[in-house]
């Protein structure tokens, strides 16, 4: 039968694809969809491509609807998910795609969020040293940023191995998607297709303390981090072009070193053959992110590339990806690497 | 273990795809990949999304490298497919996504290909009437070619119910990828990216001969088909426009209910609830069509419009589909219908 | 100095457009700017791309903003302008891109619009039969829609020539500028990037009468007009693929003759040499359309496809070319048809 | 009449664009048109949206066919134009868009070019320092690449108002056309499309040199780069996020004085009003690039943004601007910074 799953939030992209996984995953079955202003309409009106589920019927999102399930995936605005899992039993495995918490210190998160900070709970992104225990054994998960999981699978290696100064350079090209459903005017298709632009530059965006965050836990001292996100003419992918300068004595066959060991056995992680770069193409819809990493030796710095698809494995391939660990499942259960190209 | 499956011609975008779909389905394992000038290199080098068979290295298109596999897909320039087809045994089942035995008339066949008529296949569009049983019985099929696929899932059911006049008017957009991998100057990005222009004009495009013979099929009589493909900036996806003049008598509910009674037990086809109408972001990296009909009483038309992926519906997924049939596998193994979105 | 021209309705696509050709042109100088909820703010908050007008500030649009100027070009909600207008002296320019004024039969108006009707005023494409004289001497100009702009061109030629039987087919793909800048979530980037849709099928948009109208008065007889229009992936451009039932003895020759015979001295329009068809890439950013026609002989039908920039010859660039008409300025002064590309 | 006008290389794009410029400015007449294997062709099959120059023919590339012009454009591949450079006379103004005169270093030209260095040219980006002089006396100028007139005009006023540390990161996004428009595989539309992908990175870009060059001049010693290009799914644009070490008690003020001070009366360089970020889109077909800064004080980071249009600003605008100023023309003739959008 498979764990019974909820999804609060059916209607935006990140609950659509929640559902678009979990549809072909057989470790779980669908049960409540619930929405905001949405609750009362088809999830066909919203996701037309998710065709078994069209005649579904969104609900209000409340601690009723939601009482009952094995899972609850949260994919609500921020802010929100602290007050609906309170409702929920210990015993029932709660996933939050949004923000409320990944952040361990109180202060950030209000500076960032300017809300009240709701807590901590284990990090969904299994790939980070230590990280695959603690989700083994947890009923709360807080997911991954879509930035920070490309950021930190770019960076995570050279900064565990030593290589990396403290102070990283992250410049990152999103989709729109991203962005979310929400219509404002500069995310029309009119305005976005066929233009690059930059927003949140200067440290302003909300996933930099999150990056900053868990490269200071790998380092084992802290990292800054210079953040800029620029939106890119594509509905899905990030590509993170990450920079930090080489510490000292570092050579080219040592950065490849520890990348390999980084990521020999990860199911989700492609490091790529070298000369290969990433390109987000070759995530499109799959739970994989791909890899390649380089020492400048001019410029004296490590570049490293990630590209992933924002809502597969920087948001709902992640989740359950997490939530497989988390219900002892194997972890790769219904989750595919291979990507729709071209 | 599944049927063993060799895929020819596996570094295009056919091939790709059909990896892909095969990657993912329970029936099939993946033998040998052959290539043309590709041969000897990398799959990954050509299709870096599949991320799980990138080190399988593609062997050159020959009898001997396709021999000992229970099924082979050809996915080969027009023309190739009749040659490697004679080395197959009788018992292989071979399945062609090339134009090659598509077309019954000879005549119409060297009139559009300049070649001589290889012969005809069973029509590997299961929708359509009578093909189910043929495919069920067969060792040789012909994949429908991609325009075909979406233009007659659109037409046919308004045919078959004699609800149109013999004279269809197809107008499809398609994205690039159904030109295929070779680079031409006209296919490159900075060319298609914001544009959309029309080619083959005037009847001038391969696929009109083989819409007309398969409407003609299911009309009884002979159906003029004006055909005009255009190029949409995007990769996948066609969307066709398809108008009819109405049957004298024929009422908007009549013509509903020839496509409700068309569509009902289709696993493949989703007929939209009315005023909802296909977008190609329906149907992305999906086996289904999406598919809209209505009456313009004051133009006395029949306008249907159908969504398709051309690589997937389109292509690879209709040929696995008919594999399927012919395997004596449910028709849906390895098959989805939900699509990638947004 | 040029007149003084005030543009109503700058913060939208079709204002900033009317501001992009007019800062170019020789003949006009740039007065008041207005908008409706955006009266107030600065120009370059909604068209950064107008960099030397980035500190205008917009006014309300009311009977004393638009006073005294030579010109006023309205670019306003459809049925607003009727009001505006009747304000305005006699003496003055007027220059509609809305709908209001466009259409003959209130009875037509009033089915498509549910408005009162506000009365024609002279069409403006001049390039249609006797239009041109019309436009010399009026003060009040309806500026076609984008959509009847590239139809028209497409297929007035045939119907003039008495080469086309009434019953016309028109399938258009149009970029997501035509539907102009409010945000609604189905033109959000996310939604329309890599994808083709549908809209409005079975004869119930807007512009469908206002072809019919005029095709109608070149044939001298009624003609209906099949018309579907569809979302494409782009910001600007429509692409028109038109077709028709050739008349009894059309010849391929005869038809070519029609439509060299008719663009043969229209700067604006480019008959393009045999064999290369129109893509919206030609025409980006100029007014200009480019057309080509062919006769399917098979299915007994004349395919003519054009290109324009929705926004230039399709809005902004036509009313400039009228407004030279009326003012007796040069018909292509300030005017381009060098478009933008690749 | 104008300066009679050579271009050289007209069928690719850098060459197109350069009629696009040529053909609107009232300084020059366009004389002669050149190309490699394409000699012999009309331009129109290359260049469709050039409607008025559609029926020239293209002259094969040599000292014959470029004589007797005031000015020659070389548009050719790099390594080309020292050769038919030196049969042009050294009153003749020769404007080369290719790299082969921009590096002083001998050295670094062979390690990223492979052939000998042919010497050097002022370099044609008229904001830099001193650069404006330069080129009003000189008939032989050195356009820059377009990741480095992005780069530079992002960089040029923190280094030369001694704010930034000399270990400079620039991230750049840029349209496919900036590849050229040889046939290759990985730029075909089906590839691009959706996709964000890395390419040269690790300083292996042969614009690397050519930005450090010009820092390290401006900085008055040796400016390191670490450059990373990326391809963005768009045919035109480069949006360059560029960040350095901000030098000790700089404060935000200071920086925004420094860059307030260097624009201040440039006329092709828009600082946008603060809060504001460029987008390529600002900037599309027009000779204009529009900056913004900010300092990050918690990465102790200056972050500077620029977007171009690659084609225009970035080559053939940029190429007419410095051509002007060779020619005692007004700076800004015939050239806009008003762009094309949505």
């Amino acid at each position: 039968m498979g764990a019974r799953a909820a999804v609060a939030g059916a209607s935006g992209y990140a609950g659509g694809e929640l559902l678009r996984v979990l549809a072909g995953h057989p470790g779980f079955a669908i049960g409540t969809l619930t929405a905001g202003s949405s609750a009362g309409t088809r999830l066909g009106a919203h996701h037309p491509h998710l065709h078994p589920l069209a005649d579904r019927v969104l609900e209000e999102t409340t601690a009723e609807t939601l009482a009952g399930h094995d899972v609850v995936f949260l994919a609500l605005p921020h802010g929100q998910s602290g007050a609906i899992a309170a409702t929920l039993g210990d015993d029932v495995l709660v996933v939050d795609c949004g923000a409320d918490f990944r952040l361990d210190d109180a202060g950030e998160w209000e500076h960032f969020y300017g809300t009240p900070h709701a807590g901590t709970w284990p990090y969904g992104l299994p790939e980070l040293p230590g990280a695959r225990e603690r989700l083994r054994s947890t009923r709360r998960i807080a997911v991954p940023g879509c930035y920070p999981t490309v950021s930190l699978l770019a960076l995570f290696p050279a900064y565990a191995a030593g290589a990396a100064e403290p102070d990283a350079v992250v410049v990152a090209a999103s989709g729109t998607s991203g962005a979310g459903r929400a219509a404002k005017p500069h995310l029309l298709g009119s305005e976005v297709m066929g233009a690059m632009s930059a927003y949140a530059v200067g440290g302003l965006h909300r996933h930099t303390p999150e990056i900053a965050q868990q490269l200071s836990a790998v380092a084992g001292a802290p990292v800054t981090v210079s953040f800029t996100p620029t939106l890119a003419p594509m509905s899905r992918g990030i590509l993170a072009t990450c920079t930090a300068k080489a510490a000292p004595g570092l050579t080219a066959a040592g950065l490849r070193e520890a990348y390999d060991r980084a990521y020999a056995d990860e199911p989700f992680v492609r490091l790529l053959p070298e000369g290969q770069w990433p390109s987000t193409a070759m995530t499109l819809g799959a739970n994989v992110a791909a890899v390649q990493v380089t020492l400048d030796e001019r410029a004296g710095r490590i570049v490293a590339v990630a590209a992933i698809d924002n809502l597969t494995k920087g948001t709902a391939g992640g989740a359950v990806q997490s939530a497989n660990l988390a219900l002892g499942l194997p972890e790769d259960l219904g989750l595919t690497t291979i990507g729709v190209a071209p």
